[in-house]
């Protein structure tokens, strides 16, 4: 078996006989990862949401240039020293406050705690002081969990994990740190209120674009846009990439342009028709707009182009809490030039950012949203009914049950 | 034992040697249906509030004329069909997401999932087509769960239980449906929060007269009302109705009128004296206002007359949370022509609809609201101490236990 | 061993071998007070906040003059009857709704239930009539909980047990209730959203004057401040007070005077120095400001002088829920003569009742909440690291397991 296997749709063929049950036997470390997979790379936050390090005055007012985030429900405290991020564990090991309701810093590379004033180098996690008990012998034994942190393409990368981390480019999209790509330095970020799974699934689900079809921005930009795509994962279309983890690089499946077979219009009832509102042949409809998409480990998303024919859209989904995730958006073009380059961020920043969420996307969170109670609380996981192109759905459940690194337990306590 | 048994008030009695603490073993079943019982008829909404069904748009426009509702813990799902009302699940098989979310019809008799367009017939739950794989090996081998609906005297009911429904006039109070009663269109309703069999309770319960010794109806209307009523239960004043179910009709508990020892005056403590408001045979005051209370399986009221000598007051709690219900008020009277007809539905759109719950019935939502702590989270059942008057609740709670025909569970998953 | 030992510091010692992390089984009962501790006396309000009991209308209207309080999960009614302060559990024993939601008193000794008229003694508790039901042989049978009440130095004290109650002697700071002293009527309290525990730990602990460096109290009125306090515990500076209860009196930790060896200025890191706002020898600072602090079970603060040298300062951490206390407040000073009590009532009246919860306990309750949800929610008290001054608060923590009467268990049930 090669590295890049041919599905061959074990489940839910479009023809033959249907498996109506899912068979949750086969992905059963997706089923407990709730909290997402230990010992992965995820954003934390933009870059540019992150300004140099500033510091307390003498007697310890709060800094403004730290930033809390919650990841795989662990809390983080970000802070830039020097130029380079760091992250170490948001909560004193002394008596478990968050440094960030009050954070205090007497020096660019240290933290200290308001309510004691235990006093810590931010790269190392290290205690070097305490303010209140400088003798203590606590002093130089005792350290925060830090968190490994690199900086690319306008996006934080937090690895959340122990040990040596692994190379962030087996954690990301393939694609995504091409030098040739240009990435907008701030794309856009929210909480989701559903379990990050839902969030993956809907993304890479080639069958919502059902629920696009009256988008404003189909309508504005005069997208086609199929209703439905069948057909996938018939030993063509679908491809698995590293199933095994078995070389570098990421690890992903992806959609084949153009090897489904696009809906353009069904009769839903005897005699009642519906069609997509722009066919691909209708005058005056945007041309080059068939996507490429893929998922890649631990849950992002790229595709290729979208919005526009010139952009690559790339989302991440990651977990917060059981029943949340924060979403990011961001968007890259190959520029041929500096001009080219100028013109791709002016649209992000004065078109794009905005109307995508805003106008799209915010019908994938509703979607989301609308299922977590069935898979968070109602043992949805057990209870679907997948259909023929949800073979790409079960595709990425099984690569995510292969070759993660660890499944987050619940409530993690780091130290 | 005849099927019309007179009770001889086992405990409780007001003489002798009274039992302080409960007898929760006399009434398990009862105590088991904190959502309520399986296989009955309740009221889901009044019919003025579904008309006949709307379509979408050719793109899927979101339909109004769709009701959402939950009962026992279940989700539904109704529409109004070429007249007659049909309920469904209201919960796509595929990934669990509320149709009502953002109904889509793209004909009378359809259903369509706005996520992606998994179609159901409505009137028998069957997978008609999937828009996005309309080949699909499930169309036609799977269905919705169908709820059996019948519209009766302006209230939709529905039939939560499995199989073949027994009939509705077995779960309505006697006499609601007979012919010769005219019944409003439309009564009130409003969920409370608490749960349902502190509803019936404390709409049954004889001696909660006193709570509403200065309501606003009591007042303005200068209607007689005891401090209490005691002596029920003691071999005459209450008739249990059907109480194995071994004939068909409705299986009740009826307090007989005029039967109990109604308290005008009472010697609160030494010197202290308290009197009912307006004494029956004081000048000015409403006659005939004496009325014959019933409380009916699977959890109605009537009360004949209430508000007024010529009406028949109708309740019903209906279970939707552990901790919620829906409280159904509507009315109806005995009319001898078309304009007696009009003007008591005149009197009651115009005068009882909003006074009634507003000035008399939100006493009783007080004291429900103010029990459930006590009783759902408190362990209450088996604290409360009764007294004499509640042998009239326990008659009602034994009659439960006996007569119905499965216990709702804890989030019941249809399908 | 004598009744007043000098503490031996067994852990945390600040020279020597650090234990890192804390050692619970020296602490276990403590532990498991998460609700407080039984069989002990609390304030339940301010003596001026209750006036003297009026009575309903003929009919039952509500009155005023009760109040309800929830102490250790527990609710509490209470009612000033002739000038005394009486107590009865908040649930009326029929059906468990609270007599607070309308409290109803047809006299001044009796609590009449605003749902069935249920007519309680509120002095003994004892059932002596129900209204709807005058002859019920439950009357004289019955009787609600009552609890224990001495007002003293202004606040009502509810003795939380079962039993004869313990001398109220034995439950408040050393001083209190000397005759000498004069207490202000009315002191301040709030709810404060964490376990009575970490209120507790936090007014005792001598390290956390680092968080109030910068209060507007110590900055309006120039207080020299340590950053901190250590030394503590080492054989001198830290007295048990009646460490096994052997003798009357109030169980209690002290801290002397001047024993421990104060902060006031520190390296936090190299060349950033760190010193107090105000030295006390600075020019124009306030002088006499050196307080000596006790804690004293079952939870109660005296810091003496506090905020201004002629001031004794207590506080009182009450358990209200395992996540809730009521942080109470109060001032007392030995006044010679009229004119001093008379100028010191003013003094707290339009100065220090307003500006020391707001301008400085407010950073208390701050740190409060900040560590609730790691004690609370994330095993924090197996997880958190203690350092030297801590050593005031293992003490404390021991004190408590050896000389509580009880522990509070969750959701008590009265009756």
């Amino acid at each position: 078996m090669s590295d890049t296997e041919r599905a061959s749709a074990p489940d839910h063929a479009s023809g033959g006989q249907a498996r109506v049950r899912p068979a949750p036997s086969q992905w059963g470390p997706y089923l407990e990862a709730a909290l997402g997979f230990r010992n992965h790379w995820y954003p934390a936050l933009y870059g540019a949401e992150l300004e140099e390090a500033d510091v307390s005055g003498g007697l310890g007012e709060p800094v403004s240039n730290v930033r809390s985030v919650v990841m795989l429900g662990e809390r983080l405290l970000l802070r830039r020293i020097e130029g380079r991020v760091y992250s170490v564990h948001d909560q004193c090991l002394h008596k478990g406050v968050p440094f960030s309701k009050k954070p205090e810093c007497y020096t660019k590379g240290t933290l200290s705690c308001w309510y004691h004033g235990f006093t810590y180098d931010f790269r190392t996690g290290r205690l070097k002081n305490i303010i209140t008990d400088p003798g203590s012998p606590l002093i130089g034994r005792l350290a925060l969990k830090t968190y490994p942190v690199e900086e690319r393409k306008g996006l934080v990368f937090v690895y959340i994990g122990d040990g040596e981390p692994t190379p962030l480019a087996d954690d990301v999209p393939a694609g995504f740190l091409d030098d040739a790509l240009t990435v907008v330095p701030d794309g856009w970020s929210k909480e989701v209120a559903c379990n990050w799974r839902l969030g993956a699934e809907n993304g890479f689900d080639p069958a919502h674009a059902y629920m696009h079809r009256n988008s404003p921005l189909v309508r504005g930009f005069r997208v086609p846009t199929v209703l439905g795509d069948t057909g996938l994962g018939k030993g063509h279309g679908m491809e698995i990439i590293n199933p095994d983890r078995k070389l570098p690089g990421p690890c992903g499946v992806r959609l084949l342009r153009g090897h489904g077979q696009p809906i353009w219009e069904v009769e839903v009832d005897a005699g009642v028709r519906l069609a997509a509102r722009y066919l691909p042949d209708a005058p005056g409809v945007m041309q080059g707009m068939v996507p490429e998409v893929g998922i890649w480990m631990p849950g992002a998303l790229r595709v290729d182009p979208f919005p526009a024919p010139h952009i690559v859209h790339f989302e991440w989904y990651v977990p917060v809490s059981e029943r949340t995730h924060r979403y990011f958006i961001t968007w890259g073009s190959m520029c041929e030039d500096a001009a080219a380059k100028e013109a791709f961020l002016d649209e992000v920043k004065y078109l794009w950012r905005e109307f995508v969420p805003r106008y799209f996307n915010n019908e994938d969170m509703f979607a989301r949203e609308a299922m977590d109670e069935f898979y968070s609380a109602e043992n949805g996981w057990s209870r679907e009914h997948l259909f023929g192109p949800d073979v790409v759905v079960t595709a990425w459940r099984r690569l995510c049950s292969r070759t993660h690194r660890g499944i987050q337990k619940r409530a993690p306590r780091p130290g």
